[in-house]
C-alpha cells in the first residue's frame, strides 16, 4: 500500500470539518505536497489561515463555489502560484446540508443545496481542467491514477438511492438527492475526462463527527481524522480501474 | 394481468409527447376515469385542449411547474372539482432536457434542469398529499397500489449511474443528474408517504419517439403509444413490494 504522493492538491471547503482535515493530513506526510491550496468562503480569520503562518506550502484561496466568476478567479490564482506546472487533485469537498423532512422541504432549500453540491464540483471540474490536464501530461506513462490528475468528489452514502442510508436520522431529500446526482455527475467526469489522463471518484466520508454530522452518538460514527486517514490511504491505492466508482473512507464499493 | 381502474388521475405536461399520450390512453379505456386532469404551461389552443371539447371528463389545469404559487393554484382547482373525493394518480411527467456536453454545461441549465425534472415532482407531491391521502382512505382495506393512490416519476435510465446509457449519443448531465435525483426522490416520497397508503413508482418510459428524445433512428427506440401503453399496463400489476421501484415501460427493474 502506497503513500499518497502528489505535488499540488486543492481542497474545497477546507476551513472545518473534513477540509480542514485533509489540509492537516496532507501537509503531515512524509512527503508532503509542494502546494497545497486550500479555498474558504471566507479566507480572513480563519482556522485554515492559522495553519498557512506556519506551513509556506499551504496557500488560501479565496472562493465561494457557487458563483463563476468567483470560480473562474480562484483557477487564474491557482495557475499563476503553480507557474506552468499542472494541479494533480482537485478535492471537492465544500458542501451544505439542510435538516427539512419530506413535508416542509423548499424550492428554494433543494435549489441552495443542488448548487453548492452537485453544480459546484462540475464547475470546478471545468475551471480546473486546464491544470489537471497539465499534471496529467506531466506524467505521461503511467495509467490513470490519484497521484496524477484527479477529482474526488466527496459524496455521502447519504446520496445512495438503494440504501436510504439513516433515514429514520434525517430526511433531508435537498441533500440526498444532490449526493445522488453528485454520485451521476462522477460518472459522468470519469467518462468524459478519461481521455484527458484524469482519475474521478466519489468517496462516502463515513458519518463523521462534525458541525454537518450532528451531534448523535452512534458507534457508526468516526472522526475526522479516521475519516480523512482513511480516505488518503483509499486514494493512493486507487488505479484506473476504479475511475468513476462510488466508495468509502474505507475502500468499499458503495451502492449507488 | 388487470386493466388500471382509477376515478381520477393528473398528468403534467400534457400537451405533447408521453404526456398526452398518457391522456388520451387514459380517455380510451373501457373503464375511463371519471376525471382526468392534464397540465399545461399555456393552457390556450393546443393540443390537449382539442381533446377536452370531445371528452367531458377532461379537464386542462394551468400549471408551470417550477412555479409554487402555481402549483398551489393547480391543487386547489383540482380539489374544487374532484368536490370532496381523492386524486388516485399523480403523474410527475413534465421534464425539459438540454444537449449540453460536459465542457458546455453550465449553472443556469443544470438548475433549470433540476428545478423542472427534480424539484417540481417534490412540490406537486407536496400539494397534491391531501388529495392522495384522501383516495388511499377511501380504499382502506387493500395495499398499496396505483387503483388506489400513487405518485408515478416519469425518470429516465439516462438516470440510471450505473448505465451511463446512449452516453455516446449525448451528456447532457443536467438531464441525467437531475433524472438519477428524481429516483431518489422517488425513493424518499415512497418512504415518506408509505403511512398515508400512496404507493411510489419512478418509470424509465423508453427511448421514445417525441420532440425531446429527437430524431436519431436505432431499433432500440419505442413510440408513444408503445410507451404509455406499456406504463399504463405496468402500473395496473405493481403492488405494495414494488413501492420505491425504478422500471421500464415493460416492468423491468431498472439499475441505479
Amino acid at each position: 500500500m502506497g503513500e499518497l504522493r502528489v505535488r499540488s492538491v486543492l481542497v474545497t471547503g477546507a476551513n472545518r470539518g473534513i477540509g480542514l482535515g485533509f489540509v492537516q493530513h496532507l501537509l503531515a506526510l512524509p512527503n508532503p505536497p509542494e502546494w497545497v491550496f486550500a479555498t474558504c468562503r471566507d479566507p480572513k480569520g480563519q482556522r485554515a489561515q492559522k495553519l498557512a503562518s506556519k506551513h509556506p506550502n499551504l496557500v488560501i484561496v479565496p472562493l465561494e463555489v457557487t458563483d463563476p466568476t468567483s470560480i473562474r478567479a480562484a483557477a487564474a490564482s491557482v495557475g499563476e502560484r503553480l507557474k506552468g506546472s499542472g494541479l494533480n487533485l482537485l478535492i471537492n469537498n465544500a458542501g451544505i446540508a439542510r435538516a427539512n423532512t419530506i413535508d416542509n422541504e423548499t424550492l428554494k432549500d433543494m435549489s441552495e443545496v443542488y448548487t453548492t453540491n452537485t453544480i459546484a464540483p462540475l464547475l470546478l471540474g471545468q475551471a480546473f481542467l486546464p491544470l489537471l490536464k497539465k499534471a496529467a501530461q506531466e506524467n505521461p506513462g503511467s495509467g490513470l491514477s490519484c497521484s496524477k490528475a484527479a477529482i474526488i468528489n466527496i459524496s455521502s452514502t447519504a446520496g445512495s438511492i438503494q440504501d436510504l442510508y439513516l433515514w429514520q436520522y434525517g430526511q433531508a431529500l435537498s441533500y440526498r438527492c444532490s449526493k445522488a446526482a453528485l454520485n451521476m455527475l462522477t460518472r459522468c467526469q470519469s467518462m468524459g475526462y478519461r481521455e484527458h489522463g484524469i482519475f474521478c471518484v466519489a468517496l462516502h466520508p463515513g458519518w463523521v463527527k462534525t458541525d454537518m454530522g450532528g451531534t448523535l452518538e452512534d458507534k457508526s460514527r468516526v472522526t475526522v481524522d479516521e475519516s480523512v486517514g482513511g480516505m488518503l490511504k483509499v486514494l493512493s491505492n486507487l488505479s484506473e480501474k476504479d475511475s468513476g466508482a462510488f466508495l468509502n473512507w474505507e475502500g468499499k464499493v458503495m451502492a449507488w
